[in-house]
């Protein structure tokens, strides 16, 4: 059996990718992470197309100068804009968080409406829209024969450019956040999904709030989970599992501001956080 | 009398300057006028002062380099932080908003509590409270005798760390807005402040708005109104000010996404926004 004891890379514009960390480390206890947050330009969600390329490509460098195995684009602006121009000269596989949640919610809608929500950035790019239909086409491929329709579903997307101010901010119990989940939501539960998609890292963290809005009858869907499941089986099955042993390490970079990082990730992650450093990015 | 026929620089993190841009139009209407909009990495607020120090130091040479004949730090987190770095080594005259929006609170409140509402960087670094301490002791030296004590107003201070997010996705006019406003400054209404200091310079956009929340019974004070005029009143006594022509010519420059700049740029200026270009900085 083959092994790859080398770290997983793991990169956001700020925190949001840590529930996506949060997911990897759940499903794979013995790998060591190394995450970047790129707290000196968050957010991303705001930003243009060619810059979002330029901050992801510095900071994949950056990781993969530490020799990591893989890298996961915990970052839906980032997967949006910048995942064909990573992948395009990458020496190392490339995940993003799009594809696995589109892979899901067509599995979850069973030809019903889907809803999706993200950044301004994210649902302008319509990253979500093109995965749901190519996985649409690539199931209907592999059923062989005549090419079913996708049929007369919709998908609705909304972008939703306060979830990430009040996420950051902590604010993620309070009736100003509520009134901002109602404000974006309403027009899209009027549309009945099936299934919501959170697509944008920072929306786990108020996952309950959203459901609680969209008054239950609805399959949320976390494109951190669905990537965190992808990430492990493509380890599995190319051999790049690490060979197992104590829990894996964890090692910290942001490119601003380590206090403010510590203190609301170990919300993200509901523990302590050690071992952060500023990195020499964004410089 | 003597003239100087060189352009105004002005900057902020993004938007929020072009409130003191305004006013500074209005003032000087035939001054040649240069405003940067950082939106490659707006916010500030939340930012690192070492982060906020880099940056401003970047965009005060790119208009130095210009040949602006003083600057204006539109932005009351970079004047709170990095004033006295660029100060320090600057070849021309640089205004921050915070000493002349103290200045005013002090004339305005009568000796009455004083409340002060910014970024959460901006609050943080007191920059408000001990320019206002300032004012009151020059203001004690200059009247002569034996200094008064500040008495016993308090200065209450409150960062409002959503109100650039909500004013820079133009709701300016919401419920959820006005849920925003009713949420930060409701602890800072009961301590019946004489008057309101607009401690950022998104805020002007929002002042209708927070004016009903106080209940109208309550001075705002706009720091970039008294900036444009101590901007003026300096050119005026040290014969710095352009001979008088035909209306000022303005050019603008951003570090990210012109079209979305000239959208809402439009939107704090009332009216339309012409020469906007892409500058090589934040690269």
């Amino acid at each position: 059996m083959k092994f790859n004891n080398s770290p997983i890379g793991i990169f956001d514009s700020g925190l949001g990718g840590l529930t996506v960390f949060k997911e990897i480390r759940k499903m794979l206890p013995c790998e060591d992470l190394i995450y970047f947050g790129d707290t000196a330009r968050v957010p991303y969600g705001n930003k243009s197309k060619e810059t979002i390329i330029r901050y992801s490509s510095e900071i994949f460098k950056f990781l993969t100068d530490k020799g990591v195995k893989i890298i996961v684009v915990a970052c839906n602006t980032a997967s949006s804009l910048a995942l064909d121009d990573l992948r395009r000269n990458a020496s190392v596989p490339v995940f993003g968080v799009i594809e696995p949640g589109a892979k899901k919610a067509v599995r979850a809608s069973h030809g019903k409406n889907i809803a999706v929500i993200g950044t301004s950035a994210t649902i302008k790019s319509r990253a979500y829209s093109i995965a749901i239909h190519k996985e649409i086409e690539s199931l209907n491929g592999r059923a062989g024969g005549k090419p079913k329709s996708a049929g007369s579903f919709r998908i609705v997307e909304k972008a939703c450019p306060l979830f990430v101010p009040l996420v950051e901010e902590g604010l993620l119990n309070e009736e100003i956040t509520k009134n901002a989940i109602n404000y974006y939501l309403s027009s899209v539960i009027a549309e009945k999904p099936s299934c919501l998609v959170l697509g944008c890292t920072h929306y786990p963290m108020l996952k309950d709030l959203i459901l609680d809005a969209a008054g239950g009858n609805i399959e949320i869907i976390d494109s951190g989970v669905e990537t965190a499941r992808a990430v492990r089986d493509y380890l599995k099955e190319n051999g790049m599992l690490k060979a197992s042993g104590p829990s894996g390490g964890e090692l910290f970079f942001v490119s601003d501001d380590m206090e403010k990082f510590k203190e609301l990730g170990e919300k993200f992650l509901d523990r302590a956080i050690k071992n952060v450093s500023l990195a020499e990015i964004a410089k």
